[in-house]
């Protein structure tokens, strides 16, 4: 991963990050991007999967989406993903703040065209979500994958920032009286639902059982 | 709110909406954006918190923010904001989804000048994230205000889209007996930890006790 202008941080130099440990550690605790690309002149971001193989991402959609559409021509773009971790209470308003981890990645995409290479691709998409879905359900099958676009993105420049710990006020402000902290917040994962159509007898699979909270 | 090709969804339009009303729900529930803006041909998707009044929505951070100061130039922007709501696990690879809310928002940003617009907007974004914070901590002063921008962001256009529901797969697949259904996902807040220098006595307002989960 390089390091330009574009990853170079301008502010809190202290919160950013550009190791491949800490950026690979984010991308692989998200399943959320937040995926940037422009078109005529106008920005979109647009939500979706993702899955991490080494320095690639894989995303995955529609053979019909706009997004992978415009992506697989190969233009600049820009993945985000990010953690909330809690809400930063200070005792002024100034030096409230969000404590969180994101990762923002510069790069560009191509098409994957083999079915071997989207299957695969898609596998890893899959486990990073789920681990050991994949090996349990039904896997695509041709038609599927025709109507299944899937994209490698290629990392070429990655940055992290960080927030975490205590409000810091300033020193003046310590023996103000109100309530300062931080209210943690967590994407949880709920007990699962099973499908109202369901064989009869199937029991909830190992992998899901474990399935912690993933934020 | 107009509608143009640039919010005109291309598949699946039963999941799109373009009423006030849905758009507004999503970005009242929440606080957390994806903005996304151009710099010399670069897309970058900054993470960001908000607030909204009316068609209005609020950004703010370090006057230095490289975002900030692009976003005021009045470029082109899009701001997204999406909530997780589970992962639809379906009996074939292909039919998995995820449950989820999003809004992609268009439009352009202004910076706000004054110390008194500033100062509104701000509280517009506190009280977005946590009712009743702002009146109970110390309010900017006017250095802190030199040191924040803040942008009004006017909503152009604005899509919605939403995926609720159980999976949906082939008919002749429901006979697999592979286990089918929805892992619930939501951002939820943890007991406030209080700040280690807190002013004896200070109790946990009630507008934090009474902090429900947002997502």
């Amino acid at each position: 991963m390089n390091r330009t202008d574009r990853t170079q941080l301008r502010r809190l130099p202290k919160r950013g990050f550009h190791d491949s440990a800490t950026i690979n550690q984010i991308l692989d605790a998200g399943f959320l991007a937040h995926v940037g690309f422009q078109v005529d002149g106008q920005p979109f971001v647009i939500p979706t999967l993702y899955g991490r193989d080494g320095e690639k991402l894989y995303l995955h959609g529609s053979a019909a989406s706009r997004m992978l559409g415009e992506l697989s021509q190969g233009v600049p773009a820009c993945v985000t993903v990010t953690l909330v971790d809690g809400l930063v209470l200070a005792r002024s308003a100034f030096h409230h703040s969000m404590n969180y981890r994101s990762v923002v990645v510069f790069g560009t995409a191509r098409k994957l065209e083999y079915e071997t290479q989207k299957r695969s691709a898609l596998r890893v998409v899959s486990e990073h979500l789920i681990r050991g879905r994949w090996d349990d359900v039904r896997e695509p099958n041709s038609k599927e994958l025709k109507a299944t676009s899937v994209l490698e993105f290629q990392i070429e420049e990655a940055t992290a920032k960080v927030r975490q710990g205590p409000p810091l006020d300033d020193e003046e402000d310590y023996s103000l009286s109100m309530w300062a902290g931080i209210v943690p917040l967590k994407l949880t994962a709920g007990n699962p639902a099973a499908d109202s159509r369901l064989a009869p007898g199937t029991a909830l699979p190992s992998y899901l059982a474990d399935f912690s909270d993933k934020h």
